[in-house]
């Protein structure tokens, strides 16, 4: 599944990010490395306050050198999106009007069809200061918000426009809970290696007095053996465990005896709780 | 559904944010500013290069300002997580090693879980240049990654903050297409108001022998009534069209007189075609 993912994700596809009036080049430079992480590439910039090209918007874009050389400036928002069939405005505040508003997750699953309809699509974001104005909001089809802290709603431009191309990342994934990549595979240990591990370690003890008095052995036994299979261990784990065991097992500390007294069970755990935990 | 989710969103709970060995205070303010937005406010700092408190931070967490007075500094990785149960470490590469990677949505759902159920939580984020060592990852309990464009995988650290900040909050959400405002509610219009339009149309088009050649009137009004039905109009927006209608109707353009010659539907539109679309 990793594989088939990263192929889809290498695609440069998707909505078009439009920026209304920036202001700030650094902002816009954000905004162009937020949509190279996931995979957007098509900018435009409606009347950016301090022009355009920018070294600023450059160097706050990271590498993004694709996203800023591709971006197009347009006199109007009417222009800007004069080639799209359906488009999106961000807003943090409700609007009068017939807009429907969604979240962020059904604005992705809603460009991601639209895009495999074949159709050109687009966001809209607003000014860093003030955001859409009506007339901006009355040119999209629908309105996107998002799920911010009522208390401290204002997102920075380049964070919405993360959250944004985030998903629609994922909108093309089968599942939002794949990951590009896992730990390395591991068997899963079978139960003859677990119990080898509990005689191992019980022998050990055993040899040592830690079963006492001996009517609380069983008992004893079945609390570590509780302990020991609560987590379903790996066959590499089980040889970790038992290298530790046998570590500790078979040598003394450097320079030092191995203590006298046999260290016993019932003098620092309490044996008769329940070592399997709830 | 709305008031709800307000409620619930208010509460400044969740995991804690630790970045271990931050750079720019910059950076950090951009972190304390993205926590603020989804609601957590809990930000712990290990070993901050430029110091603590910093002057950058604090303007750039624009008014974030809980957060960023409720920082605490750590010498150590250690003992920034020593009193918490479950923690993440986010990391855009593959490492060696037992932990699980889960995706953002899995690692928030498990967080959402952990802190329901009275433990407390972290997700570590790392150094600017080098992200988490080996040694920082080893005492998280699980890797969390996110779903980024392989060519462009580096995430800015805040934007990798305000990734998880937003998850955390859609954890809290019933279901994530809601929306924390809609548009104002509207009834749907009604059959009767539907056909009132359609009469209304038809009887003021009929009058300046739109409806032409005769023969063809019956499918030009269903094509019309087609293009009319093809989205459920709400009683406002019924009215509004009806308001359009009657103003063309009723009234000449100002200083013109109406045309003298009739606009017939065949002579602007294709009316052997199928209006409703596909």
């Amino acid at each position: 599944m990793a594989g088939t993912n990263s192929e889809r994700i290498m695609l440069a596809e998707g909505p078009a990010i439009i920026l209304v009036e920036p202001q700030l080049g650094e902002n816009i430079g954000m905004v162009a490395r937020a949509m190279a992480n996931f995979g957007l590439v098509e900018l435009r910039l409606v009347k950016p306050r301090d022009g355009w090209p920018s070294d600023k918007a450059r160097a706050a874009a990271s590498k993004a050198d694709h996203v800023i050389d591709g971006a197009i400036v347009y006199d109007t928002l009417e222009e800007a999106i004069a080639d799209l069939n359906f488009v999106y405005a961000t807003t943090a505040r409700s609007r009068d009007g017939f807009k429907p508003v969604r979240s962020p997750v059904t604005a992705a699953e809603t460009l991601r069809h639209r895009f495999k309809a074949g159709e050109k699509t687009g966001i809209l974001f607003g000014r860093e200061k003030s955001g859409l104005s009506n007339e901006d909001v009355a040119l999209a089809d629908e309105i996107v918000t998002f799920p911010v802290n009522p208390a401290f709603a204002s997102l920075n431009i380049a964070q919405a426009v993360l959250l944004m191309s985030y998903e629609w990342m994922k909108s093309s994934l089968d599942d939002v809970h794949a990951v590009p990549f896992d730990a390395p595979e591991q068997p899963m240990a079978t139960k003859d290696e677990l119990i080898g591990l509990f005689d191992h370690v019980e022998e050990a003890l055993d040899a040592r007095g830690y079963f006492h008095p001996p009517h609380k052995k069983a008992r004893m036994v079945e609390n570590l053996r509780a302990v020991l299979s609560r987590r379903a261990f790996t066959t590499p784990e089980i040889h970790v465990v038992r290298g530790v065991i046998s570590s500790l097992d078979r040598f003394s500390r450097r320079g030092q005896r191995a203590p006298a007294v046999p260290v016993r069970g019932d003098e620092d755990t309490d044996t008769d709780g329940d070592a399997s935990g709830e």
